[in-house]
């Protein structure tokens, strides 16, 4: 069993090296990931400039791109093989709700799956300071686990968030589907040292509708959440009332 | 009716003068648009950095950033009320299948989506040189003369792709679903003037699975495609069967 | 007589535009400016990554790169023949004593001259806005004419900056040497929206010791500065001394 | 002694870290270096955006910016109080001639300076792999102890470029002035994966004129060469012809 890992808060953070330990246990781990943090990458490939890449040590490569760009770098240059299983994380906050979009950590999973690899998205619900990351893997293990022992539906990843708990207090995984955000959003303008104009965006804790069955609920309530993705985005309802129009 | 117009091939690409020319037809056109071309973006926001704006000339304004940053600088701090239509593009090339999860052009229609205003994505299907993105450009109008009228489904957004050719050759848009493609990624390696390796992630024309229905399908038949997308990635079908699983 | 013109601002900056129009009157004029603001540059040569070229009209290209880059690629790709003169700026501020260490506009120059074009940086000794462009960029046509008819004393390249004046108040160039800088430093650090720390370097209006002869006092009389530079950042004064040393 | 170390090579090089153990020997040493290599950066301050600094270890501080970046943020803020000394380097390949106005390395050296604080770079001369860093770190520390105790003379930094040899075989160190570099710039021209062109500047082992009394002719003949440098770039034996010039 090879396993490929990846995240986008950047090879030195805590999450993916409690992650690549715990997967030791399933096989061998092969770490490639981006050399800084690529928070809210999203499903970002980089077309327009070349990629380097640097082992720091026996099986860890970091690249200088998203987490998309690594794991096209792992299974099309660094592996001697496709991997058996891609799993990205352990994403510092949890990727939940319309957010998941937005994810470096949930994109390396859909590119896994792009290629055909079995693929799982792991992160833990907080965005403060934690311990939690050895207990998250445990639960990203089971999940592995049961995915290579019962390989997964057609066309379809996995988005695993697990509460920010010990392990012993982390209720059982629900099978959830993704909720609502409601969304705030907001632009924060200054002034740089040499009086011009800057902006950054702001992200602030996600507030969410805590609709029974999603993803926020099941993680809200104690529970690890795990949602199958796919990559399809049609709105399939909204066919219908398109074919009315008359267009043109 | 205030219009808010992005792309992700740079606001000095043509698709995007096309359609910002075509669409004052509709109403009080702002662009908002990456100074330089970010293609393959994908949802990606720029958390860990600033922002800076540049006004070219009287409501075209350049950012540093991603697609889906413009939206969010133009909605929240540029134009002066929110507009009431968001239209991405035009795109050069297609976007289509699953590669839409990648563009940044449908990624800015989905950050309008999640901010609550109507949106639409306009791609040419052509990734040789064209001529042809006023043909589409009057497409795109057709479409959001539509969409003003009719109103947009809930939870919905659009994705055009127009074909390659004159507008009068161009056949009446199909309602489609999202294709499949045929995924073969590759990855160049190189060494550069210093002798130190580097690998360029490599994109071709995508092939694809020619299913009635599709986006590929309608295009490569002269049609327009005109797909209706939503933000949940929930493989919905898939969750009886996981529910079978015995995690931990 | 081919002159290639660049500079540090970018080159959409207004004094790129009002050098570019007055060197017509000496010769054919190329521009190869970077895409981007890349004030306090340097002597910095890409090497890492590659450069992009986009050709914006007629003999004006944009790199996306630093503007000793733009002179390389000027000098060994996109003239056809090596030019015979190339003219830096008009920086927006000045570039006179140590500062001149930092700036991208006297590094272009200082390319230039170790590839044996001759080559003159032009700044403009303000920080504020300005509509003085076109007349500096007259006293650098003055210089640039002199500067072909006599050409330069050997291993020399030219730094002019200009005062902030209405040409008919511009007093006569004054043959300078670099002044020396009070440098105050400064670094501000703040939050971003995530709560993260950051930094930003401060610069601000230079002080400056106002030593007869320097570049500061004669931009300060009201006359433009011609100071004649070398590569050569030897102390050579220093060099006793040290022979005094018993290293090891 | 407190004793601030950076390089340009960044701050997982093998020459920084030679270099940062051996200088305990004199004092306490912190290391405030880039995060990715910075090679050729140039005295290039980041003033267009902000900066990140990571604690990777006890006064390990890896900084997202420039050579030049890191001594300001090292003397403005990392560090409880100036420093006593700045060394920078050990760069890989020798920063000697013309280049030096390239060199990151040399730029942090000169930064120090600008700032008072006495500062010498130190590079190993050769491109090719290596691993003489602790020989060439043990004759930095040398010339830091004779820094230390003579002092500088005034308005100097020091350049210190060490052979490619064992320490026993190092020749005692020459005081010597910056040579000159046979300059031959080369651009190569490529085609991207999706069919477009990109341009890399190409290096190369640099030739020199082998003249006697020069940091390069030192090198060469198997000594250490040590050259004052100073922040004057007048070349002032060219005052006088351009006194002569009637300009306007």
């Amino acid at each position: 069993m090879n396993i490929l890992v990846t995240n986008d808060d950047g090879i030195g953070a805590a999450g993916i090296k409690a992650l690549a330990e715990a997967l030791t246990e399933l096989g061998t781990v092969t770490v490639v990931a981006p050399d800084r943090e690529r928070s809210a990458a999203g499903h970002s490939l980089t077309l327009h400039s070349p990629l380097r890449v640097f082992e720091l040590r026996d099986r860890w490569f970091a690249v200088d791109g998203t987490p998309t760009d690594c794991v096209n770098m792992g299974i099309h240059s660094l592996l001697e093989a496709p991997p058996d299983l891609v799993v990205s994380g352990i994403n510092h906050g949890g990727n939940m709700g319309d957010d998941i979009t937005y994810s470096g950590t949930v994109a390396a999973a859909m590119e896994a799956n792009l290629m055909g690899i079995p693929a799982l998205a792991v992160s833990l619900a907080t965005f403060g300071p934690t311990e939690h990351f050895p207990d998250a893997a445990k639960v990203a293990v089971q999940v592995a686990r049961m995915l290579i022992q019962q390989g997964l539906p057609a066309d379809t990843f996995l988005n695993l968030n697990v509460p920010n708990l010990p392990f012993s207090e982390i209720k059982a995984p629900l099978i959830t589907r993704q909720g609502k955000r409601s969304f705030v959003g907001k632009i924060v303008d200054k002034t740089d040292p040499r009086g011009r104009k800057y902006y950054w965006i702001g992200s602030e804790e996600p507030s969410f509708l805590d609709d029974e069955g999603t993803d926020f609920n099941a993680v809200g309530k104690g529970h690890s959440s795990l949602t199958p993705l796919h990559l399809d985005l049609t709105n399939h309802r909204a066919m219908e009332a398109l074919k009315q129009w008359q267009i043109a």
